[in-house]
């Protein structure tokens, strides 16, 4: 097994002063990084019936789409608002300063379906507790939420948990 | 095989009056679909010895995230204006009113590094020539391009075969 912690790149000050941003561009053009990455995140849900991976945009999507491949599950993408073509469920999340939406095709969870919820990284939760919310508002059944990094002093994963999600990270910084 | 053009869904006066927007979430979300779509893109490739596939933001991600991880191969995100946190090339490209940049980190592609480009769509090619452009001014060899759907009669595939790009798609509308 690759050490993946070896291969995201930390850069200081981005995107403001006092921030270490946590660079995996360097971990996915890794051939070996990009596969033990996937067989890591897609691992715990092999066997486990899984029929779509939600993919939060833009990084959620490299790993989503390639999780919900090693998984034979279908992929839905939850985009920025205004980014998605048809009816559309929005949910407003809170930034530091202001909010904003991320959005799911109405149509595209049915109910009951078994939903692995993909990102990067989470930290505050602001986004992925957002994405969890289209989920059942979708109808869906949000089993787990996998990440490759958890910002874990941030809180996000405990208030994952806090809805029964189970969740799942490769690496903690 | 499944019938991929069967779960395109058409949608009508989509982003303006007169186009019609070719949504692939649908097919996407369908996981026979996701996995025929998958293995449709990878497989000319299989034994070729691709080192990268770069994937164009946002829905070349999810395509190209899972095509690499079939591969083998790593993935080079090229990203909208801005999005990267270390230093980049840029590339312009003509809109049909101005504008606009595409970006890749300058050195996510090394020396001669074979390269396979995935979008989900060419249209009258720009974005994907841009692309190209940034391919090989990292130094990268682009083997080929391998879109989903061609809009074959708006001239973009015929535009990379000019560069000597072999260009593959799975449909043609």
């Amino acid at each position: 097994m690759t050490d993946l912690s070896s291969l995201i790149r930390a850069i200081p000050d981005y995107p403001k002063p006092g921030i270490v941003f946590r660079d995996i561009t360097t971990l996915l053009r890794d051939r070996d990084g990009l596969r033990d990455t996937i067989d890591a995140l897609a691992g715990p849900y092999r066997g486990v019936a899984i029929d779509l991976v939600a993919g939060v945009e833009a990084r959620g999507f490299i790993l989503g789409g390639a999780v919900a491949h090693a998984l034979g599950a279908g992929f839905v993408p939850i985009r920025k608002k205004g980014k998605l073509p048809h009816v559309v469920l929005a949910q407003e999340y809170a930034l530091e300063y202001g909010v904003d939406a991320i959005e799911v095709h109405a149509d595209a969870i049915g109910p009951g379906q078994r939903v692995l919820l993909v990102d990067d990284l989470i930290a505050t939760g602001g986004t992925a507790e957002a994405a969890l919310s289209l989920i059942q508002r979708s109808g869906g059944d949000c089993h787990a939420a996998a990440f490759v990094i958890d910002l874990e002093e941030l809180g996000g994963s405990a208030r994952l948990r806090k809805h029964d999600v189970a969740v799942h990270s490769l690496l903690s910084f």
